[in-house]
């Protein structure tokens, strides 16, 4: 079994979803929203935001137990400071997961569009649909939400033979049904 | 009293260096780097390095117990591939730092210059020169290490008033004398 934590990292908005495969078969567990706007943090206080990134991914990590992690491969805005704005969200990100202990694996906005969509120029609102099918949602996630778990979806996709080497080295899972308790839309 | 820990970001190799000031004075304290490049790390393990950054500044926040933390502001360079690099490993640095507790000031590297060389056109080797003579250190202190040592000097300069504070608050600090034991050029 496969569990893959798929971030989607941004300095106000980090995206965060978590599914499961088992054989063939995907299974929503989590989804949600990291953000740094809304907590009466100071719009240049850079440390305190990474700061809420970085203790926001670890505890997602902490709850739902993810084998592995996906996280967007960003590319350079057109507007450097964005840029940079970006790479130390993702930064914050990223630690947080290897600190967590999980592998991470990058897949650019193309191959995710690809795997979840089935070509490389779908809309937001086509990966939001596309997710709630695949996973059989009662309703459209959020669009950093959707892409969170288009990450999530692309690496369970790709991982098939990494799943069976962590089903044959995994302990002491918990079941499928004890996870679905803890869905959080 | 304050301690200043200075970090000079880099996703190849992070510079730190510790200062600090009793009153008027600026004492050496510790520097050094945290390299990413040597310890069998892909240069494509953007993770994993990051991994190692955060770590290391963790490690030296604990081992040297500063009160407060400055990092260089970076600009974004000509090459925006660059940028977001530099922006990850800054994210971990900084990511590093708080979650040790520590406020973060930051600095431009014009400003580190002013402060430390009294101009803001100083070459490298003019900043090592003065870190040198400002810490009366035996030797010139390694260009990463320089830059690092003059961004703790840049804070301690600015913090005059902080320092007081610090000295009225801070409990069981240990003396000078036991610091300089543990110097590392």
């Amino acid at each position: 079994m496969t569990r893959v934590l798929g971030i989607d990292p941004g300095l106000q908005c980090t995206g965060f979803g978590v599914v499961e495969r088992e054989g063939t078969r995907l299974h929503y567990v989590a989804s949600g929203t990291i953000r740094t706007t809304a907590s009466g943090i100071a719009q240049g206080d850079l440390p305190g935001r990474l700061k809420i990134i970085f203790d926001g991914v670890r505890e997602v990590a902490q709850r739902y137990q993810p084998t592995d992690a996906s996280v967007e491969i960003v590319f350079v805005n057109v507007n450097p400071q964005s840029t940079l704005l970006l790479g130390q969200a993702r930064g914050a990100a990223i630690t947080a997961l290897v600190t967590s202990g999980l592998p991470v694996a990058e897949y650019t906005a193309l191959q995710m569009k690809k795997s979840v969509v089935g070509h490389g120029h779908a809309a937001k609102s086509q990966i939001q649909e596309m997710v709630m099918r695949l996973l059989n949602l009662p309703g459209l996630p959020g669009k950093d939400a959707a892409d969170a778990l288009g990450l999530a979806i692309t690496h369970a996709h790709a991982g098939g033979s990494f799943a069976a080497m962590a089903q044959a080295t995994s302990l002491n899972r918990r079941t499928h049904a004890q996870f679905r308790k803890g869905r959080t839309y």
